[in-house]
């Protein structure tokens, strides 16, 4: 066993790291070398060589206000020092998640009432299929149980909300998951053409007329595809999705995970493309991922039907007061340096530079919204994008059959310039 | 929306806690007046009125190393300042988390090989369920996804994690969760009487002959059941049950989410009942609650079979720096302090001194290992004692028709001694 103050060399961390842990989405018993990081600032990041790199992702999402923020860890400590934690299960309760849930409310579209604490995104979409299920099982309606879900969505790793995850490889080799999903097509214009949205839409009430609206509690989505690629919906797609849904007493859980605290231009976007969510779920940004965290943003619709039921539910952690505390100090910090107008400014910029790109044969979209944005290749490698660019010095990631963008929002104009011209550059390599 | 750092009375807290949070287990639309906690320290509390209390439960079982620890604040703020976070899927790492694995491998039983971080119970369980049954699927034994579970268990609320939990009440109304999860018997000798273990086990036998032991991917329980009341198993019971499992390919995860980091009087509950676990889920103990963690130790019989395998799963926060980095200084902390053999020393005393409570006619049980103690009624409302207690300054906790107990391991002998005797009291007092 290693001691904990001793500071290893890299190579001694590489030969821990390989015969300690098992990562996320590696082969077991093959363990890669790793590139462990050392050291944030701002949308630079450097390993335990010293080496430097322009964060082009922000790890998955989590990160608007940048790494290395002093100002978070003072109110970490602070909070540690005074209350590090206790339950909030039944009647205990806290002044920080007590403030958080208030703000929430405050930036949330209207008709979002309540704050469901968690610990993270999976947590969040787990608690708002069970409230989903429970809201209708109370008021009458036990037979609604079905969730609507969509081809290219991401929802999580659990039991439920990978079962409501639709990238068919994530699934495989675990069993049976929850049942009572139902499928819908990947909600991404290529696929279908100029008539997307009606198809789409045509395609949402033949299912529900098959399936039975009375057996459907949820329809759940991201606002733009995250994991699925940084896709954004074909025009016009999400009001008329809606439409549908209220018509047939439908939930719209809508996951804002990636989407919320500034990453499309907005605090969620929900405001960006006119939805109104039953509830809303939400992690990552919450804290820019200093301290795990997540919530869940509960309708006025869902709090009618689920009125007097009792919640059985609830995650250790929920409602915890560092976390609390610093998801506070989060939003302060994007509100202060206007971190939605630079999301906005930043993504034009982006998308600008990467331009020359849909020229290229071996392209087939770029897309986006905000600073999140997807680059969709034929037949082209995407890994060997993204050690490429490494190698250069700029973290991108290859996501299936794109390379997708979303730096922290405080990153420099400069910092996005060097970004666009390595990832062109690698792009442009690619086409062999 | 209040301002962040406004100081609000408890008056005005407690206004917005109703207006704006669903606390876990409660009743939509009705929020209670919450009991807003302000400080710990040790094992003591004090709410926002000033007024103190003796945690009898460490919250939810999180809090060995007990409240307001100055040093894990610093380790954190030192850790958020440096690098807060970054993701760990694939080949990205940081020093804590490797750190961490290797800390928890020298502590854990013999045969436990490799560590996954996770962010909670929860996602550990739902972790350990996926892997039970890839490591089947990979092995060319796809049809091994059944999942053993035992009435009054606890695993958690996800949609795996709560299909595991023997618990129907907490099930009720959620619709149908993670399918090929069949059910064993509580194992709580009361119930079975002195024979219970010969019983459990002919029923596990039985069982797994109904079902087909080539359709069982593994066996999940807690060393001694959590939430179920605090209730060890009876005399003999994990090795048989383990011999029996051993010979059908079932591999045993043992859920030590309430049990690990000291609670037994050891660092896992598996080395007080002589378990050899195939996956050890963690959380709670392992940051004592400061940050959320939690961590999934994989055995050699589960890295044989799956050897090979891409494991696509993980949670974001998965091998986070900062609960890295604090659960290293509290397991430091524990050390230093000999808090394993605290936990025997103070259990014991504590047991002694709720030995008249074996005498009353409506107290079924008195039962426990280390600082963890169950008493269970007989017709007694057991909220009336939770409320009593608490009135006169102790925290307990009713879980269904018991009481239980798990201070922190710092709790003083004075402090172990008021507690019993107020609980002792109000248990009385119950009697009506």
């Amino acid at each position: 066993m290693t001691s904990t103050t001793e500071q290893l060399s890299t190579a001694e961390l590489s030969e821990v790291d390989r015969r300690s842990l098992v990562h996320p989405h590696t082969v077991l018993g093959s363990p890669a070398e790793p590139l462990v990081l050392d050291r944030g600032e701002g949308a630079l990041l450097w390993d335990t060589d010293g080496r430097r790199y322009i964060d082009g992702t922000c790890g998955l999402w989590q990160c608007p206000v940048g790494h290395g923020r002093a100002e978070l860890a003072a109110v970490a400590a602070e909070q540690i020092g005074r209350l590090e934690f206790y339950s909030s299960f039944g009647d205990y309760s806290n002044a920080p998640s007590i403030l958080l849930a208030d703000r929430l409310l405050s930036l949330a579209p209207a008709g979002l009432d309540r704050v469901f604490l968690t610990n993270g995104g999976s947590e969040g979409n787990e608690t708002a299929i069970k409230l989903a299920r429970l809201a209708h099982h109370h008021a009458g309606s036990p037979e609604r149980t079905v969730i609507l879900a969509r081809t290219g969505g991401y929802h999580g790793m659990g039991g439920g909300s990978l079962a409501a995850t639709g990238i068919e490889g994530l699934r495989t080799g675990f069993g049976p998951l929850l049942p009572d999903v139902e499928w819908l097509g990947k909600p991404h214009g290529i696929e279908h053409g100029p008539d997307a949205t009606d198809i789409l839409v045509a395609e949402l009430e033949r299912r529900i007329d098959e399936i039975g609206p009375h057996r459907i509690a949820a329809f759940i989505g991201e606002p733009v595809l995250g994991v699925g690629g940084m896709v954004p919906p074909p025009e016009g797609y999400w009001p008329r999705v809606q439409e549908v849904l209220r018509r047939h007493g439908i939930l719209l859980i809508v996951d804002e995970i990636v989407t919320a605290f500034g990453r499309t231009g907005h605090w969620f976007g929900s405001e960006h493309f006119g939805i109104e969510p039953d509830m809303i779920v939400l992690a990552k940004g919450i804290t820019s991922g200093y301290i795990p965290m997540g919530a869940v943003l509960i309708g006025s619709r869902v709090l009618a039907l689920a009125d007097g039921a009792t919640f059985l539910h609830g995650f250790t952690y929920n409602g915890h007061p560092v976390g609390s505390a610093v998801a506070l100090a989060n939003i302060d910090i994007i509100e202060r340096e206007n971190l939605l107008d630079r999301a906005r400014v930043l993504g034009a910029r982006l998308r600008e530079r990467l331009d020359p790109l849909t020229k290229l044969p071996h392209v087939r979209e770029v897309r986006g919204v905000g600073l999140m944005l997807g680059i969709e290749f034929d037949g082209v490698p995407t890994a060997s994008v993204q050690s490429g660019c490494r190698a250069d010095g700029v973290v991108v990631r290859a996501s299936g059959s794109s390379v997708v963008l979303s730096p922290p929002l405080v990153i420099t104009e400069e910092q996005i310039d060097t970004l666009a011209d390595v990832l062109c550059r690698h792009v442009a390599a690619a086409a062999g």
